[in-house]
């Protein structure tokens, strides 16, 4: 019998595929693989016989995009959480569902160890690893990619060749990519250097601004508790509105984004993104919340936004201070309910309605015709009190400047 | 002798035109009337003579657009002040040098008194008479359209008929418009309804992107300390560059704003702007500081923009915490030079280079090429480090389970 | 049949008893008076009676003291709500509750006004009328004192001759006092000068350090989700432990809060506070989180405790972000379960101990003995890490410097 | 030729004696030891012998006392810096000013490696090896206590005995001390139960309020521009002006902190400290900042205290976040100019006077006298504006509620 049993989260790519014959030889192993389905477009067949091939002893493929919409990505909308002001984060949402699936087969199988495929200097390994530890700290989370011998893709290959393990023959992408349905994350090559564009073949779901439809395409979204729940005015579960919007918003030339950004391990990198949906949804639900929230929750949630999305992006979704956040979060969406329509035209994003049954945008409040409500006077005695500590600091001054007590 | 001396902030307009001779006979005052130029694209030729004409012992027209965006817009781009998020504000940075040079002319001119034409319900009246108060407690504002007896504009046209005050024979605007050489607000008419998108006609310096070019135009912008410097590789007088970006925003239907935003009174308003210079100098401005902030000053000045623009809006520019934010902003952007390089095509702005002398980015750590020089095996010891809470939080609720402690 | 009816917040002195009074003439009012009981130490009798003697139709004396403590005073103290970093506040939390029964009162009643006898530069006014307003917008809140003809005391007193209304003969207080079960507000006379100590005859619940006994006392506290609920061992109801705590705290000169404090109102002024139970319970709750609370989630709810103590001094309790962050503050309290043992001293408060089945001090990864469980080798890869943005910024600008390039 | 050359920070205890020589050895290095006095009680006497016969070949004594606290110490109190609310901080500023001073005397000797003596899980680890990779990235750091051969105390001193190192006979102390003139950290021991109260013989510079004199002593500070300057009257240097305080608290057992800390390295430590001059110029600098700051600037910086502090105890003093929050606190700290009075009393540190030539608490605004100069029906508008929202909120509920929207 083997001395260790290993689930390695595996996507039946190169490292992967290595790695599941490395760890069994190394570790006196037995290798179980688990592949998890975020609502990539890739599809996921073959992987069983494939994972048997490298020398897995099982194989799991688990269809995880329900769970992952509903309860990572929608409660990450509800709190506006962007990266560095930028991005809706993909990747970074998807890392711990995995990592829990991970640990639960793990737990099932009577595993004592765990592996991923991430290198040693991005942020995923920390997110697995961090999230693994938070869930089950007594198995071991192995990441062979940061110190095994293969110098190169070309030696893990021999590897491959050597020990009968199916690789596949295409080519490989001159761009590094990661993919669930909520983003795509497009790295190497030629955009590690931050003055070249993007190449148009770096983009796998969205066409350029030039490429576009000469006519605009509107899209009216309805949230109930600050979740979308109807496009077009029809109902529709999570997965399909997503998938919908990654659509629309795809032909449109909406979700690029290009940034570089810091990483958790101390580097800046470059990162070009594709997130239709996301960037649709989080424009949409922050419209909605500008009419819905008054302005002391609207200002203090995002700065919340931030901690939250760093705590995400730093690997932390289990943690207290995430589901602290959360709860603030969740009381303020209690009526962010209404709907959005949004234009969407050559790349352009433009909200262009918006409506609600708790608006706190009172026309007659606002209103410079003759419906006004305000109590213009009452402006004068809030300015006064308003403006108070100003004026007596003024005063403060000059008093001191007469004493001569200001050098 | 007259009892009171008043200075006016006069734009020649129907309010301040009927303002003039009401305060006259109200105050038993002399009045002097004061008119900023901030850059404004509406001409002031004949504002002296109309002045006097309504009844003004004196007229001061001054041109402030240097001072306007070299000592209050550039500062507040350094802080990537936006408020909610959204508009990089033009009326409330304007306000502050307004009331300055008010006081400025009011001391000069031996006045006791100074008046503006602001409504009760609006952000205007707190900016000027929080900075007059703190800059000149002892000088009283008057804000005579919260107070006086009119309660239509056709009531101040008969007043001013009445009394020989010159008033334009145009018809009126539908929109109520604001504008300086940073942006244009427009306010009012069929744009109080949120679902209403706004009409063509309510821009004033930009197209739509429909009516924009079908070739993209790039631009290429320098800093010096967070100061734009040069546009297209040519050294430009800081109110030129404004000009020209404005130019080139608006014929590429750059920098529209439509939002719904948060007044200071406690009231929520709908708000269109136009700001081309403004959205393009905070997207360079920003995409410099990417590469040149280290993460955690990035991350913290991202909360300074948020509380600076509250005050600028809030029309505390004269405050004790705007000058201390200010210091902080002003040290971050030591380094912060370099240049960007823009896309802009039908209302799209894509940034498509950066670069800089103190581009903390290097594709030396950031590579995943050979060249690579980051220490992968350190991340080991890091997440170690990194997650030990988190593994500790849940081997201390394992324990108090184990002991039925947790209900 | 009277024109109003009105419920005024009714304390039996010398201002709300003429106010019933006035308040009766001058708006053409039936007076219903509402005395709501928050543990004060002075007894509530005779009040009904008075209250009809000086005009009033009805009374209500209710006792709140459970409800406040429970509803009120305990959610912020697992916030840790204390003011300018110093205080525990006791009116700020009190006056959202009294307002709260005046609305229902009022509803109940069917009154169209309230109003209450706070002056028109407190914070009071602010907590009374904004509560009401949030609760009851259609109510209209009165405030007499803001806009009566009295000028003095004395003008007072003389109204009350002439109408027959009852007033103690008591000489005045030099101070000003206000006060609850979870503290006591001191203001006026002497203590205006910030370079007075306050006389002895100021505090009334207090000891001085001198007067208190020689030998310390020991007091244990257990909590149970961050709500203390025993006291020395002994499971107590919320209102008899506040008050044994004020009893213990007060005999050793533990409660004494002097300061100079900043109010909403734009004017600071110069307060005197006594509250042992607030003192002694928020050192308890803190020391308890300290070994409970993960350090970024006791790090965020520092700056949450500093919002939340804002809003309720700024009156706004009865606000959507004070019940967010209340959502916040209740997820972290879930296992801040445990004892804390204090010894109290002439005026120290020291914590002698702390314990919790929840508590994150894992001595043996603290330990500095061979029981030591931490990778001290994990630290290495970590410091690399972690200080890695430093080292590139140094090389960054030695680079800069070689070229030339820093100024 | 010896093939590299240490500069080692070296204290003459057993474990900097025996580094030296260890390194000397494994490393095939010249050995240059430094120590740097940070005005410790304890006397730097025969460190350059004793360091000589460890093995070193040229031994630095540098007197850093005054630099310590005018470039250091000063500008954190300045800052308001007190780590987790509790504690004023005396090895985390200390270090960067040792790392400093190592990394010049390195490259005026022409090392090319630095050492240090901490263990691999305290934070002082981490602060140094920051430090000296911020100011000098190519010089590598050593840390021979997180990777050397010897597991105990008994290891070393035979180490020490067979190779003719000079070790005190001294029998160890229970704790572990760390000491510079700000401050004194007790660990170790007995002090890692957090239930046992620190035994009298764990304090060094501080009676216990037990055996604190019967009568009380007064203090009085000056500063200016937040900087302690004057004592009793009496102008003096910064370092007999903390000198002096801290014979003045300790006799008064003022001082001394007793708390559950969080590590940087993800650990919760106990920690006992003395810092009786620290904590009576932090109380009388908090003091004066509540006169003489204006409301949003106190609170403001509440916040940045906290950033700053968490910066200083992670050890990125040299850090540019670290430089620019200081621009904001010397900012705010240019009318922090006045006179505390204290009270010393048996461990309590009463404020009892306070007073500023730029005092913005002002009598006539905040007298209840008849000298009053507030407005009082100002309020009325500020009120009004100011609970608007809170007003809106409730009615459009109302109507939801109304029109059944309300679930």
């Amino acid at each position: 019998m083997a001395k260790n049993k290993i689930v390695v989260a595996y996507s039946g790519g190169l490292d992967t595929s290595v790695m599941v014959k490395w760890l069994k030889d190394n570790y006196d192993a037995e290798i179980i693989t688990f592949t998890g389905n975020l609502g990539q477009t890739k599809e996921l067949v073959g992987l069983e016989e494939k994972a048997k091939k490298s020398g897995a002893s099982k194989s799991y493929v688990v269809d995880l995009t329900k769970e992952f919409i509903d309860d990572f990505v929608f409660p990450a909308l509800k709190a506006g959480a962007m990266y560095e002001e930028a991005y809706p984060m993909a990747c970074s949402i998807g890392r711990p569902l995995l990592a829990k699936t991970l640990v639960d087969i793990a737990k099932q199988e009577g595993a004592n160890m765990v592996a991923h495929g991430c290198t040693g200097k991005g942020n995923d390994q920390v997110r697995f690893e961090v999230a693994v530890g938070a869930l089950a700290p007594d198995i071991q989370t192995l990441a062979p990619l940061r110190s095994w011998e293969f110098k190169s893709r070309e030696e893990e290959i021999e590897f491959a060749a050597k020990n009968n393990i199916p690789v596949s023959a295409t080519k490989e992408n001159p761009y590094s990519i990661d993919e669930n349905i909520w983003g795509i994350a497009i790295e190497c090559g030629v955009l590690e250097d931050p003055m070249v564009e993007p190449p148009a073949d770096a983009f796998q779901i969205t066409v350029s601004p030039e490429e576009a439809p000469d006519e605009p395409e509107y899209v009216i979204i309805e949230f109930e508790k600050g979740i979308p729940v109807a496009l077009n005015g029809k109902e529709m579960d999570s997965v399909s509105l997503v998938k919908e919007l990654n659509k629309i918003g795809g032909r449109n030339a909406i979700g690029r984004i290009d940034m570089i950004e810091n990483r958790l391990v101390g580097i800046k990198s470059r990162e070009v993104y594709e997130a239709p949906a996301g960037v649709i949804l989080h424009t949409a639900h922050k419209e909605l919340e500008r009419i819905t929230l008054e302005k002391s929750v609207a200002h203090y949630k995002t700065q919340v936004a931030q901690e939250y999305a760093n705590l995400i992006y730093n690997g932390l979704w289990f943690s207290p201070l995430r589901e602290a956040l959360q709860a603030f979060v969740d009381k303020t969406q209690e009526k962010v309910t209404g709907m959005v329509k949004l234009k969407l035209y050559k790349g352009n994003l433009i909200v262009s309605g918006r409506t609600s049954p708790f608006s706190l945008y009172d026309p007659e409040l606002a209103t410079y015709t003759a419906a006004d409500q305000f109590d213009h006077k009452a402006s004068e005695g809030f300015i006064k009190i308003f403006g108070l500590p100003y004026k007596t600091i003024n005063r403060v001054m000059q008093k001191a400047e007469a004493e001569n007590l200001v050098q």
